[in-house]
C-alpha cells in the first residue's frame, strides 16, 4: 500500500520505518528539506518531499503533525487527494482533532498510538515503538466503517493494542491519567518553591528523594507539550481537575481535623485500588 | 564502641551490619527472640537479647522503633542507663520525638538517616544502605555538644552526608518534598476512582501509562506509614497541603480561563526549577 506520513518527527519516522518494514511505500512530507533528507538516509521513509501533493496518490495518510497543525493539513490534503483516500491523525486529544478534520475529510478516523519517549524529533524515531502499546482508534457516527477497518488494520500490523471508543471518552480518560498529573506534579514544584523559609527550602532542596523524584516528573516536562494538552482538552482537563480538587480536599480536611482512621482508610485505598491501573493486562 | 540497636527492622539491622564492620560491638534488642537469633545468624549484631537492659553498658544508643515507640523506648532506657550514654533515633519526624525523648533523657539527639528501601524488615537490610545517603541530625539548643559531636562521628563513617538543623527546620523540609508527596499522589489515585462513567474509568484504566505510574507511586504505598507521617508531622504537613492548594488553584484558574501564555509560564518555571530539587549534589 502506498501511505503518506505528513510530519516527520518522533512518530511520524517511527511509523514510517515499521510500515516499510512491512512492505508498504512510504512518502513523507516534512516542511524543512533537510528533513526528508535525514528520513530517506535513516530509512525512515522511501521518498520525502516538502510538498503535500506530493502524496497525491496515497490510500492512507498519516497526520503527525503538532495537534494545532492536523486539521489545517487535512484541509490542504482535500483539495487534491480522491475521495478514497483515509487520513488518520496520531494526536493525544481527539474531540478537537475529529470535529475539525472530518469537515474537511469524510474518510477522516482519529487516532491515539500511546507510544513515546523522553527524545523528541527524527533522531529519535525508532522501529517497534508501538509494539505493545495502546492505539485508541475514535471514530464517530459518521466514520466510514472501512476507514476504520484500514487504520485498524494497520495499526494491529504495528503490534498495538487496539481499543476503540468515541473522542470523548478518550480524551476524558487521557485527561485523568495523562494530562491531570502533569498539573498536579507541576503544582508540587510550585508549592515547593513557595517556601519563604530558605533554610528550610534549601534543605528540602538537598533532602528531595525518589519520593519527589517520581511525583514531579511530569510536572517538570515539556512546558509547550503541557499547554497544549490543557489548550486541546480542556473541557475534560477542568472537569478531572475539580474532581481532583475535592478528593484533596477530603485529604487536607482528614489531616486537619486529625481524623487518621479515615486518613488511614483513604491510604488504604489507593494502596489497594493503584493496581488496577498500572498492573492491568492489556484488553486485546 | 559498644552501641546498643534498640528494633531490628531494615534501619536497625543494616546499622548493625555497618557498624559491626567498623569494629563496633553491635547489642540488638528486639521484641522477638526469633528477630534477635536471625540478627545474630544474618551477622547484624554481636549480642542479642529481648530486653533492654541488655544495653546497659552501651556508649551509644540507636532507638530504630516506628515513631510512636521512639519515646516510651527512651524513657524506659533512662532508669538504667548511664547518665553519660546517647541515645539517638531514626525516625522520619522529628519535633515531636525530640520534644518527648528530651523530657527523658538530655543527652538525646535526635537523628533521620534518608536511606530506605520496598522491602521492610530485617530480611531486606544490608551492610552500605546509608553510603552516600543524607543524615539529618536535629539537636536543640539543649542538646549537649559532645552527644551531637558522637552522633555526627558514628554518621559520617557510615558514609552519610551530614546535615545539622533544627527539629522543625527537618520537618517541614520533609513535608514539602515527602510528606506532601504522598497525599497529593494519593489524591490522584482517588479522583480517578471518583469517574462515574464506566467506559470513561476503563479506558483509562488500560491507558496508564509511565507518567500516570510515577506520578501515583507514593500515593500507593504503605498507609500505615503514610497516616503516621501525617500524624507526627501534621502542622508542617497541613501547612504544606494549603501552600499546595494555592498553587493547583491557581494552575485550575488558568485552564479555566484558558489562559494559556500563563499556564505555559506556570509550567516552564516547574520545568526549570525542577533541577534545584532533583539533580542537586549534595553539600557535604
Amino acid at each position: 500500500m502506498k501511505i503518506g506520513i505528513v510530519g516527520l518527527g518522533l512518530i511520524g519516522g517511527s511509523l514510517g520505518f515499521d510500515l516499510r518494514q512491512r512492505q508498504h511505500t512510504v512518502v513523507g512530507i516534512s516542511r524543512r528539506a533537510e528533513t526528508g533528507d535525514l528520513a530517506l538516509r535513516q530509512g525512515a521513509v522511501d521518498i520525502a518531499a516538502t510538498s503535500l501533493e506530493a502524496i497525491a496518490a496515497a490510500q492512507l495518510v498519516f497526520v503527525c503533525t503538532p495537534i494545532a497543525a492536523v486539521a489545517p493539513a487535512v484541509k490542504q490534503l482535500a483539495s487534491f487527494l480522491p475521495a478514497s483516500t483515509v487520513i488518520t491523525d496520531v494526536g493525544s486529544v481527539k474531540t478537537h482533532i475529529v470535529k475539525a478534520a472530518s469537515l474537511h475529510w469524510p474518510n477522516f478516523v482519529g487516532g491515539h498510538p500511546m507510544a513515546g519517549k523522553a527524545e523528541a524529533g527524527l533522531a529519535a524515531a525508532e522501529a517497534g515503538l508501538f509494539d505493545q502499546r495502546p492505539y485508541v482508534i475514535t471514530p464517530t457516527v459518521a466514520t466510514p466503517p472501512n476507514a476504520i477497518s484500514l487504520v485498524e488494520e494497520v495499526a494491529r500490523s504495528l503490534g498495538c493494542h487496539l481499543y476503540r471508543c468515541p473522542p470523548e471518552t478518550h480524551d476524558r480518560a487521557v485527561a485523568w491519567i495523562s494530562h491531570l498529573p502533569v498539573m498536579i506534579s507541576a503544582a508540587l514544584i510550585q508549592a515547593c518553591l513557595s517556601e519563604s523559609e530558605l533554610d528550610v527550602m534549601q534543605l528540602a532542596q538537598q533532602l528531595a528523594s525518589s519520593g519527589f523524584r517520581d511525583t514531579s516528573r511530569v510536572g517538570g516536562g515539556n512546558p509547550e507539550l503541557g499547554t497544549m494538552m490543557a489548550q486541546f482538552n480542556q473541557a475534560a482537563l477542568l472537569q478531572a481537575l475539580q474532581g481532583y480538587r475535592q478528593q484533596l480536599d477530603q485529604i487536607i480536611d482528614q489531616v486537619a481535623s486529625q481524623d487518621w482512621p479515615t486518613l488511614q482508610q483513604t491510604l488504604q485505598q489507593s494502596h489497594q485500588t493503584r493496581p488496577q491501573f498500572v498492573d492491568r493486562p492489556p484488553a486485546h
